[in-house]
């Protein structure tokens, strides 16, 4: 490979580490590509999936005495602590890197520190490098460690106007074979998949992530919570099968909310303990409208068929809005055409992460 | 200008012609290019209004003498009669042009034979060059006219949850001040704007085309309906004003269905007579729902803030639709960004026109 500029080896670390969205959880993703003094890439790597080895490691093997004397390029602050593997800044030190550029500092506490122990063994530390796509690619990861609970998508299915199933009750399907495709991928990025009773009892999903063609489940499977205040899941429920795991989440496990609903901030610090960073909240209109109400949706992904209904349950209800200087205000972020639908992904206004 | 091919002069022909768009009703927009024997452009024209000359006549005039023994490009078949203005097919034989290059053939009875006129008079005539890009261009002039009633797009503003206000019923302003002034310039494209009585009651709108930076009138205005099955519409409503003229289309004056509300294929038929070509319905959903559930629903443009209310009314209701199975199908045929807000447009699908 020819000679690389840092930010051209940036963009290659931030597309590395996005190889490993949603296998890396409880851990973020992360990239680097090492340079030698020279600027030729003389080693790659990501972290491929929890307890594997490192971005780092994976490029120091790889470049082995050529990166002497040379930059490592990662899209997070080398870690600093001995967990599953050793500390990375060692690893770099040992090697003999002498620049290392990264894009985001590590915002957990015990792995932070990484770019001082660099920078007391001679290392030169750039940091801020792309910084916003490097953000970008490791959103969940890095909103749940800097504030404490999971980062929510808000997925949904609907038509033009608004509707997730027929007046009666029908729904299958309101969008095309390619959006429910990609939903199966989108949940093999997250850590877990968050539905109320309300549509378990009417829809009988599996909330697996599968591949839609034969049927086969993928490797890894996000946990299947079941918002369930009352405990009315059924014994027979097919998010009760072995396909992964489930917890069906009572009030009386988690906590209760003024109104005997399970209380959704407690929820998600439940979820965090559990090494849940990020969760995609799937169905119905009414768990989507409480977690809105009360501020905890930090995406929304909408896929909307071009087609009308007139008349039928809506995809959300009840999010706490009553007049039009309360509604929720978002901003697109992105606008795809998939298959036949369009699939959107915006995120509420004026607020961090 | 350079030497064009007869292929890229019909695409400037068809830009041309797309300059008349709002103005040329109840006659088609029609961009004409004429190239001198070497297939130098030496005249371009258009119908810019009603009663003004035609694009050949425009074109012809430019050109001069170096018509002769030239080519016309033109959007659609050239008139063969005497309407406010002489027949273009005798224009073109007069000024010794020797081949007509055309995009679509007319199919209004009256005025068509203009290329078996040609080609009787020795002129070369070919017919079919871009001619779905020109139908395209065309499509609420030729839908009408092929089969005897206008062309009708229903434009709807809402959220993502497809609410068109809040609970309370406040409404303004869901979407953005671009979409807004998007929407003027669409009325400025129409002959027509509908509305039901129940939004003239509700929102009191003016329903006029007008420049929102200043609140100027657009020169042309559409004529103004309010489909009224029992004449409802107060006296001061802001409709009746003198901006533009209305038309309060009542039961009684335009006939009834079955249960008491104005006939919609006999009011738009009544329309047809007025010549109006092209309907903008907008508002509400009652009125929204009973056009599609009749199948008369040419094309739908929605505007689509990134927003959500969770309660209040819904852009459409009462579509005739109560199983999936009988669900409203479209295609998206644009969807793009209009300031913050997403605009899309869909065509129902298999159907002509």
């Amino acid at each position: 490979m020819a000679n690389v500029s840092t930010d051209e080896a940036m963009r290659r670390a931030i597309a590395l580490a996005a190889r490993g969205l949603g296998t890396t959880s409880p851990n973020p993703v992360v990239g680097c590509v090492l340079l030698d003094p020279s600027g030729e890439v003389v080693g790659e790597g990501f972290h491929a999936y929890t307890g594997g080895p490192h971005a780092e490691i994976v490029a120091l093997a790889q470049a082995g005495e050529r990166a002497k004397g040379g930059t490592a390029v990662v899209t997070l602050e080398p870690c600093n602590h001995t967990g599953r593997t050793g500390p990375c800044a060692q690893a770099l030190i040992q090697a003999g890197v002498s620049r290392v550029v990264v894009a985001v500092s590590d915002p957990n506490p015990v792995a932070s520190g990484g770019a001082h122990t660099l920078r007391e063994a001679g290392v030169e530390v750039v940091t801020g490098v792309r910084a916003a796509e490097a953000e970008a690619g490791n959103i969940a990861w890095l909103t749940s460690v800097r504030r404490g609970w999971p980062y929510v998508t808000w997925k949904y299915a609907a038509t033009l106007d608004g509707r997730s199933a027929a007046a009666d009750g029908t729904s299958m399907w309101i969008t095309s074979e390619a959006a429910r495709m990609d939903v199966h991928a989108l949940r093999g990025t997250v850590d877990a998949v968050l539905a109320g009773v309300g549509t378990v009892l009417a829809d009988d999903p599996r909330l697996t992530a599968r591949n839609l063609r034969d049927g086969s489940l993928a490797i890894r499977q996000p946990l299947r919570v079941v918002v369930d205040s009352s405990g009315r899941t059924p014994q027979q429920a097919r998010v009760r099968d072995g396909a992964a795991r489930t917890w069906v989440a009572t009030a009386d496990e988690v906590g209760a909310d003024g109104v005997g609903r399970v209380d959704l901030p407690a929820l998600l610090a439940a979820l965090d303990r559990r090494g849940v960073r990020s969760v995609l909240l799937e169905g119905g209109p009414t768990l989507a409208g409480a977690f809105l109400a009360a501020g905890l949706v930090d995406r929304v992904i909408g896929y909307v068929a071009p087609k009308l209904l007139g008349a039928g349950p809506t995809a959300l209800s009840g999010a706490g809005v009553t007049t039009i200087a309360e509604i929720i205000e978002l901003d697109f972020v992105d606008i795809t055409q998939v298959g036949p639908d369009l699939r959107f992904t915006a995120v509420p206004r004026n607020r961090e992460g």
